[in-house]
C-alpha cells in the first residue's frame, strides 16, 4: 500500500514526507483493528515532527508514516476484539494503550505507560491502512462520515479536553479567552459554547478567524495584534479581567499576554506550543495565576465530543486533499493557508 | 506608640526599617478591631517589600509600617463588631476584605476588589498596636500563646493553601516533592502530612533543614544540589515521576526542576518568588505540566490550620525578636541563618 | 402600608393571609437596605408555610408577611451601605446573612448560622416595602423589569442550585432528567440546557409542561404517570439509566423513580417536597444511588443566575396578580392552574 | 478440588454453605488468571447472599462458591497476561471486568457493564482455586501476607471507597461520624485518620467496639443506643452538627440518625444495608442533607489501599477458620462474635 513517511527531520515542508510502498498491517495481537483510512487529518504538530521537534520527548524511528488523526472502516480485527467488527465505520484515539497500568485504569489514556502513538512513535494513517487496537476505536453512528470528523481524532480532541478542564471552573457571566481560531481553536469555541454559559472573547490576528468566531458564538471577537489588547479586556471585563485563557498557539506573545489579563485565580491552558513562558515567580504568585499544559485527551472524551457533533453543537471545517498533495498541505499550514483543518484521504 | 516603618526602598537590610514614634490606631468605622500586637513574624516577603519587589503589583505610600504576620489581644471595637470583644486572644488575617464583592462572597478573600493589606498597602503589625477589621480576627482557644503563632497568619495560611491544593489531587501512595523547608516550608510539610497519605520528598540544600523534615514526617530528604537529583527522584519513584510539587523558593533552578521530575499531569506550585519560569510551551504540553501560583490563603483556611495548630499536627519553630532588633532579623534571614521563623515582640 | 399576613396556620388557601396595615419598615442598623416591592413571586413553599409546615424546622411568629422572592427599588440605605444607592433596582436574595460565621466565609448563605428569612422567620415581601441588608441585594441591569424577575429570588436560584450541581457531574451525551416542569422546572431545564451538553428528558403528567418543556429546549418529554415510563427511560438510554436526576416535585411516586432509572453512581437531587424517600438501605448501595436534598442557592449562584438572564438564556414565564387577589393565587397553585410563575404586584 | 458452595437460600446459617468436590479452573481466556487461595474473608454481604437479598439486583445460578475477599497466588495465566506471572502473590479486587465498557474507561470498576462478581454471580474463593483475570489482580510486596490482607479485597476497598467521599469534603476540625465499627468501619476509621485532620467520632454499641476506635484513632467514641446521642454530638460539635456521616451498619435506627445530627450539607455515607431510609422529603431539603449509596470501589482505589497498608496506616483485624469452619463462621457474624474480619484459609 502506499503511505507518505517522513525520512529526514528538515524544516523545508516542500519535502516533508515521501509517498513509499509498503506492506500493509494485519492484526497480529488479539486486541489488533485495521482501519482502512477514509480520512487523516494534517495537524500543526506533523509539522513539528517533520522538523524534529519531538526527539527530546520521545523516541522515533525513521523511516515512519505520520499521520494522528484517523478515522475509517475496519477491515480486520484480532481474535479477542469484542466491541467493534469488520465494516464498522470508526474514529481512532490518538494512542494505543495498555488497559492495565495505572493511568490506564484511572482513564487517563495519555499517561498509559506502554503507550503507542501511530504517527508520533509508530507508523500512523497516512496511507490506506492503519494498525490500531480495540481500546483506541471508537464505532460512529451511520449518519456521520468518517472523513468528515477524522480531525477529531487529534484536533477535536484536544480542543475538548482543554475546554472541559476551563469549563469546570466557569460559571455563567464568567469570561473566557480563545487565542487562535485555527484548527484547534475553532472547535473549542464550540465546546466551550456548548458546555458553558462563559462570554467567550476569541483573539486572532487574522479578520477571517474572527468572523469564524463571530459566527459560532463568540461574544467578542479580538485583534490581539492591537497595541490596547489588554485595555480592550479590561474594558470588557469591567477591569476585572478574564477568568480561563485557552491558549491553541502558545507562542512568547500569548504566553505572555494571560498574566496581563488574567482575574485573580485565572488559569492559562497551553494547548499550541510554538514558543516559550517566560515570566518571574512573582507574576504567578501576585494573581494566583497558572499556566497549565494540556494534552490530547481521554479515551472518554472522544466519546463525550461524538455525542457533541452528534448533537450538532459542533462544526467543523475542512478541506480534502489527496496524499500525493501531502507536502504541499505542510507547506500551506506552515504558512497559514489553511481555513480550518486540512484532511488527507489516501 | 512605636513603629518600625520603611521609609525608602533598599538592599541594604541593616538599614530596612526605622522605629518612628507614631500615632496608636483608633476603631473609627463599625468593623475596626484594634489589636496589641503580642506577635508579628518577619517574612521573606518583608525583605522583598524593603527591595521594592512589589511596587509593581501594589500601591505603596511611604513611610509605611511593615508587618504582616499579627496575633495579639482585642483592645478596641468598633460599634458593629459582634464576634469578638476586648480581651480577646486573636490571629489577624492578613488582609482587610469589603465583604461584599463577588470574590468575597465566593470566600476568595485574597481576590477582594476592595482589599486593604496591613504592612503592604498599609500600616501593619510591626508595631505595639494595629488596626485590622472584624472580617480578618480569629479568636484562638486560650491554650495557644499569640506570640507563638503570629506566622501562621501569613507563613501558615500560605503553606496551608498551597499544600491544600497539592492534597486535592493526592492518593495514597503518591509521591509529594517539597522544596525549601524554612519558614513556609515546614508548615507545608506538616499539613500535607496531617492531610494526606502520600509520600514525602522533601529538598533543601541545608543539612539542619533536611533533618527538621525528616522528624517532621518526610519520608525521603535530599539536596537538590546533587547532580544526580533527577535520577535519585525517579528511582524513588520507580521511573513514575512525583504528582504534586510545592515550591517554596520559586528560584530559575526550581521552577526548572520540577518538568523533569514531574509524572504526567503533574502540578508545580509556586509559592516562594525568587526567580523566574523559563520553559518551551512544549515541555508543559507533552507533560500535561502546570505551573500554578499560590497566593497566602482564605479567612476559612486559617481556621482550619489553627484547628491543625489545636489538634497537635502543626508545630512552628519560632525564635522572638525585639523590635529593635528588626533590622538584624532581616540581614540574618537574608542570610538563611533564621531558624524557623522570626517573631518581633512590640 | 398594606401586608398580607399569616395569622394562623390553615389548609384552606382562600383564608390564607389576611391583608393588614403595619407599618412601613425603616433603615436602623449600618447595613439595612428597605427595597419598595415592585414585585414578589407566589411559592409552592408559601403554600407549605401556611399549612405549617414548617413549624418543625424553624421558628415562626404570627402573623406575619409571607413573601421570599422580591424585587424592586431601593428606598433607604443605613449608613455603612457601598454597594447599593437609592433608586437602584435590585433583586434580592433570599435570605440576609452575617458575613462573618464560618459558612458565610465560605459563600455558603444558606447555612448562615444567624440567617434572617424573610417570608419565613421574618416579615416578607407580599408588602409595598421590605426591610433587607445588603449582603442580600443585587443590582439589576436598567434593561430588566424587577416585576418580570422577582421569582428568580427564590424559585430561580433554588432550580440554578440543584442544576449545577447536577451538572458538574454531567459529560455531553450525559441523560438529566427533569421532574416536574412547573415554576421552577422550567428554570432548571434552561439551566441545564445552558450550562451543559446533556441529553434532558423532561417528565410531567400536564401536556402543556410537556409542551413547554420541549420549547425550552428538551431532547425528550415524556408523562411520568405513564407504566411503561420505566422501560421508555432504558430504551431512551439504551438501558444504560439516567446520570442525574433533578426531582422539582419530591412526591413519593418521584423520589421511588429515581433508583428504577438511575445509572450507576446517578445522582436524585430533591428539590421539591411534597413526599418522602422510603427505599431499602440495600438499593442506594447496589447502584450506588444518591439522594441529595438541595436548599435555596448561594448570593454568587443568584448573580449567576441574572447573568444567564442577561444572556437570554432563561426566559420565566409569569403571571402578574395585585396584593388583594393573593390567596385566589395560593388556591390557583394548590389545584395546579398557575402557568408558570405567580407574581404579587404589592 | 474443595469448595464451599451455596445449593439453597436459606434464613439457618449453620447449614449456609456445602463443601463439594468441584473442578479445579484453568485459564481457558487469553486474560485469565488462576489464583491458589490463601485467604477468603467472610463477609456480612455473604450472609445477605445466603439470605436471597440479592437476587432482586443480580442473577445467580445455584449452586454457587461464594468468597469474594480473595487473595493468594497466581499458579496459571493466560497468554495475554504480561503484568503478573506465577508464583506472584496478589490481592483480588472482587470484580472481573471487560477493560473497554464507558465506566471502565472512565476507572469505575463497579459498574463495567460486562461485570462478572466471583462469589455473587459467578464461583468465589472459598475454594482451593479461584478464577479471575488480569484486570482484578494487584501484585503484593514481599513483605505482605496474602492471608492477614484478603479482606481488603471486598471490605477494605469498600471503606476505602466510601472513605475517600467523605474526606473530599472534609476540612481540617470538621466532625466525621463513623457509625459500627466492625469488619468495614475499623478499616474505614484508620482510613479517615491517615487520609484527613478531621476530628472523628466513632459510633457502636459494643464497647470492645468503642475500645477499638479509641486505639485506631477516634477522637470521641460514643455509644448510639444512648438516649441523648443527639445532644451528646451536638454538644461535641458546638451546635454546629457533623459534616460527614459514614454509615457501616445502614439500620432503619441508623439512617434516622444523620438528619438529626447533620450540618447544613452533610452526606450520609450507606455502606451497611440492613435496613431502610424513611425521611420526608423536606428533610433532605431543609438540611441540603444527603443520602448516599457506596459501592465496593475502583481497582485504583484498592492500589490505593494496598499504599496505605505498605505505610503501615491501616491495621487489619482478623481470625482464620478452615473451609470446613465456614458455617460456624455464618453464625458467629450472623450474632455479632467476630472480632475483626473472619478469613477462610482454603
Amino acid at each position: 500500500m502506499e503511505a507518505a513517511r517522513l525520512h529526514e527531520y528538515t524544516h523545508d515542508m516542500s519535502e516533508a514526507l515521501q509517498i513509499d510502498e509498503v506492506d500493509q498491517p494485519t492484526a497480529d495481537r488479539g486486541d489488533h483493528v485495521v482501519v482502512e483510512v477514509e480520512g487523516a487529518g494534517w495537524c500543526q504538530t506533523d509539522n513539528h515532527i517533520v522538523e524534529g521537534m519531538w526527539t527530546d520527548y520521545v523516541e522515533q524511528q525513521l523511516p515512519m508514516t505520520l499521520g494522528h488523526e484517523n478515522a475509517g472502516e475496519v477491515v480486520e480485527v484480532g481474535d479477542d476484539v469484542e466491541t467493534v467488527s469488520v465494516g464498522d465505520k470508526v474514529i481512532c484515539h490518538p494512542v494505543m494503550t495498555c488497559g492495565v497500568c495505572r493511568s490506564c485504569r484511572l482513564g487517563n489514556d495519555m499517561h498509559c505507560e506502554n503507550l503507542a502513538f501511530p504517527g508520533l512513535t509508530t507508523d500512523g494513517g497516512f496511507a490506506e491502512y492503519l494498525l490500531t487496537s480495540e481500546r483506541a476505536v471508537i464505532p460512529l453512528p451511520s449518519s456521520v462520515d468518517p472523513t468528515d470528523i477524522a480531525p477529531h481524532a487529534d484536533a477535536g480532541i484536544t480542543a475538548y479536553h482543554a475546554t472541559k478542564k476551563a469549563v469546570q471552573k466557569l460559571n455563567p457571566g464568567d469570561f473566557a479567552v480563545v487565542i487562535g481560531v485555527g484548527g484547534l481553536g475553532h472547535i473549542g469555541l464550540q465546546c466551550l459554547d456548548s458546555m458553558s454559559a462563559a462570554n467567550i472573547i476569541a483573539l486572532d490576528i487574522k479578520e477571517e478567524a474572527r468572523n469564524l468566531a463571530d459566527s459560532l458564538g463568540a461574544q467578542y471577537t479580538l485583534d490581539p495584534s492591537d497595541e490596547s489588547i489588554v485595555d480592550q479586556l479590561m474594558d470588557i471585563t469591567d477591569d476585572g479581567g478574564v477568568h480561563q485563557i485557552i491558549d491553541f498557539v502558545g507562542r512568547d506573545e500569548t504566553t505572555s499576554l494571560g498574566p496581563q489579563i488574567g482575574a485573580g485565580g485565572a488559569d492559562h491552558h497551553i494547548v499550541g506550543y510554538g514558543g516559550h513562558i517566560h515570566e518571574p515567580s512573582q507574576t504567578l504568585v501576585n494573581g494566583e495565576f497558572g499556566f497549565r499544559g494540556t494534552l490530547v485527551g481521554k479515551y472518554t472524551e472522544l466519546q463525550e465530543l461524538m455525542a457533541l457533533v452528534d448533537r450538532g453543537d459542533v462544526d467543523l471545517h475542512t478541506t480534502r486533499f489527496s496524499l500525493g498533495e501531502i507536502n504541499a498541505v505542510a507547506e500551506k499550514l506552515e504558512h497559514g493557508e489553511i481555513e480550518g483543518r486540512a484532511v488527507i484521504t489516501p
